[in-house]
C-alpha cells in the first residue's frame, strides 16, 4: 500500500465527513482491494482498512489483497461492531449511489453506530475512481485492442442479408473468445432506418445495399471497460449520408481536439454540438457528448450541456457525437480518451474515415 | 385491466401502508406495465396508476400499456407532485430492495410528501411477483425449451480437449441464436476438479477423459428466466463419482417429490439435505436447495435452512442439491418447478440419469 493507492486516498478522506466507510458493492470492493468476489464487506477507517470475506474467497484474499487486513467472515455484523468499537467510530457511511434503502435499514438495525444516509461517501468514491492510474489505463487499452480486433473481424463478416442480431452475436462471440472477460454492455448493432435510434436493440432487420451499419460495443479486461462506436456503409452511400457522416466526423475530431485538463464537461459538449448545430442538424443530436469509463461503463466525468464536472488529468472521457434522422438513418462515431494536461491520449486506434464495404 | 392483473393487486394493497408507490426499477416497471424500457416512473395510488415515460418510449407505451394511464415525461418531479396533489397523498413509498439511498434522497428533496423508507412496499411487490400467472409460466417454459435445446447441442460439442470457456461460449451462442433475448446469468461451465466450486468461473481448463462437466445456465424470454444444471461425464466415471451422482439424484428427486402448496422453504431444503447427510456427505452441500425464479433469477420463495418462506400455489422453485469434494469433483442437478396444490409441475424435461459421453 502506498499513498497513491485508492484505499489510502479513501482513508485520507475519512474523518472529514465520517468515521467509517462500509463498502459492499462488488465493483467498489474490487476497485479498492484489487480482488473480484461476489460477496464481502470492506470496512475503512482513517487509520485502518479491513476486508471481511467468507470461506469461498478467504484463501485468495489472504494471498492477493495487500491494501487491507483480511478477516474471515463468521458473524458479519458482530465483526463490524467489534471494529467500530476498536476504532471508536460514532458515524458510519455507505455509498448511497449503490446501497439500497433496504440494506441501509439492515445496517442501521444491526450496527452500534449512527448510519449516515448522505451522498458524501458516494461523491468521494466517484472522485477517487474518476482519476485513473497507469495500470487502470493499461487494462482499458487492452480491452480496446480486443474490441478493435472485433471491429476488423466484422468488416469481413458484414454483408447484405446479415441481420442485426447476427452481427451482434458474431461480434460478441469474437470479443469473448479473444480475451474479453465480459462485454462492456449489450452490444448495439443496427442497420438501415434503425440506425436513427441511438439506443436501438438489435433485431431481425437485414443489411441492405446502400445502408449504414452502426455498432456500439466494448470489451472488459480485469474489470475495466472499453467503449467505441463505428458506423460503416454497405455499398455506396447517397449524398446526404456522406454529408451527415462528414459533419459527425468533424464534430468528433473537434471534440477530441478540445479535450484537456481544466475544460468543463459542458464546454466540451458545446464544442462538438456547435458544429452539428451550425450544419443545421441541431435537433438531431439528442444525447450528450460523452461520459467517463472505468470499472463502470458510465461514470464521472460527464460531458453534457448540464454537466457540472470539470475534466482533470487522467480522467477518461468518451467523445461520441451523433446525428439521427428519424425513419431514415443515423451516424455516431465514438472514441475514448485519457485527459492530459495539454490535450488527450486517444486510446482508440480504429479508423474513422467512412468505410464502404 | 382486471382484478388479477399485477397492478390491480398492487393498488389493492396501497392504502394499507402508504398512499402512493413510486416505482423506478426497470424490472418492476416491466412487470407491472408489460413493457420493457430503460427509463420511466410508475406512480400508483389506490384508485389510479400512471406511467410517466419519455419521448423515446411514449408511442410504444400508448399502444401497448393498458394497465395504467400513460403520460409523456416533461418535468418529472413536477408531474409526480401534481399527481400527489390530485390524489391527496401524504406518504409515498419506494421499493427499498432496488432503490438506492441516493435516489431516495433526491425524491425526498423534490416531492411534496413524506417519503417512506421502510421495507413494506418491497415486501408487497415480492409477494405479488412470487405467484405466477399462466402467461408468465408459459414464458419460462419457452425459455427452458431453448436452454434444453442448448443442452442437447452441448452433448454433441463436449469432448476431451474442449475448455470450460469454449463450452460456455458455445452454449451461450446457441441459446442467443435460438431465441433467448439474453442469458439468465453468466453461464457456469466447469470440468475436472473445478466442478467442486459451486460458483466457479469458466477458464482454460480442458475436459479430460473420465471427468465431469457441470453446466448451470438459463435463457430469458420476454423478461422471464429459466435455470437448470446438469452434470455429465466424459468417459467412464469411477465408483465414487457414480456413487455421489446417484446420491445427488436421489436428493433431487426426493426434493421434487416433496414440493407442494404449504410446505415451508426450510422443510423442503431439509428433505434433500437429509438424504445427503445420511449418505455421509453432509459437509459437502454448502449452499441452499433452491430459490424462486421469474423476472429475476433469484427471487421469493427461498428454500434454505433459514428461510421463513412458505410455498404457495403457482410459485416457482428450483431444486438443486449438490455434493462438492474439494480438489476432486462436484455434482449438482437442478430443475425448476411450479408449486401446485398437491405437488408440482416440473418445467424441466432434460434427462437426469448420468449421461456418459
Amino acid at each position: 500500500m502506498n499513498e497513491f493507492s485508492p484505499i489510502y486516498m479513501l482513508m485520507s478522506e475519512i474523518g472529514t465527513f465520517t468515521d467509517c466507510a462500509i463498502i459492499t458493492d462488488d465493483t467498489d470492493r474490487r476497485y479498492f482491494t484489487g480482488m473480484r468476489s461476489s460477496d464481502g464487506t470492506l470496512v475503512v477507517f482513517s487509520d485502518a482498512a479491513y476486508l471481511i470475506i467468507d470461506s469461498r474467497y478467504i484463501e485468495k484474499a489472504q494471498k492477493t489483497v495487500t491494501s487491507c487486513q483480511v478477516l474471515l467472515q463468521t458473524k458479519l455484523y458482530q465483526q463490524i461492531n467489534e471494529l467500530i468499537k476498536k476504532h471508536e467510530a460514532v458515524k458510519a457511511s455507505v455509498n448511497s449511489a449503490n446501497t439500497t434503502v433496504e440494506r441501509l435499514n439492515i445496517l442501521s438495525e444491526r450496527l452500534d453506530c449512527q448510519l449516515d444516509d448522505s451522498n458524501e461517501l458516494a461523491e468521494t468514491i466517484r472522485s477517487i475512481r474518476a482519476v485513473k492510474r497507469g495500470e487502470e489505463i493499461e487494462k482499458m487499452i487492452a480491452a480496446q485492442r480486443i474490441a478493435e480486433a472485433g471491429f476488423e473481424h466484422m468488416l469481413e463478416f458484414i454483408r447484405p442479408g446479415r441481420t442485426e442480431k447476427e452481427i451482434q452475436l458474431e461480434l460478441d462471440f469474437y470479443m469473448l473468445s479473444h480475451g474479453a472477460e465480459a462485454l462492456s454492455f449489450d452490444t448495439i448493432a443496427l442497420t438501415g432506418k434503425n440506425t436513427s435510434m441511438p439506443h436501438g436493440v438489435p433485431g431481425d432487420t437485414a443489411v441492405e445495399q446502400g445502408s449504414f451499419v452502426l455498432m456500439d460495443f466494448g470489451a472488459i479486461v480485469e474489470g475495466y471497460h472499453s467503449d467505441m462506436t463505428r458506423t460503416v456503409c454497405v455499398g455506396e452511400p447517397d449524398d446526404e449520408m456522406k454529408k451527415v457522416y462528414d459533419i459527425v466526423l468533424q464534430a468528433q475530431l473537434a471534440g477530441i481536439a478540445a479535450v484537456r485538463e481544466g475544460i468543463a464537461g459542458s464546454e466540451l459538449d458545446a464544442v462538438s454540438r456547435k458544429i452539428i448545430n451550425d450544419a443545421g442538424y441541431g435537433g438531431n443530436f439528442g444525447h450528450s457528448l460523452g461520459h467517463g469509463v472505468g470499472m463502470d461503463i458510465h461514470e464521472t466525468p460527464f460531458a453534457s450541456p448540464s454537466s457540472k464536472d470539470v475534466l482533470l488529468a487522467d480522467m477518461i472521457v468518451t467523445v461520441e457525437p451523433g446525428i439521427y434522422l428519424p425513419d431514415r438513418f443515423g451516424v455516431r462515431i465514438e472514441d475514448f480518451v485519457v485527459v492530459k494536461e495539454d490535450g488527450c491520449f486517444n486510446m482508440t486506434k480504429a479508423p474513422k474515415e467512412l468505410i464502404i464495404l
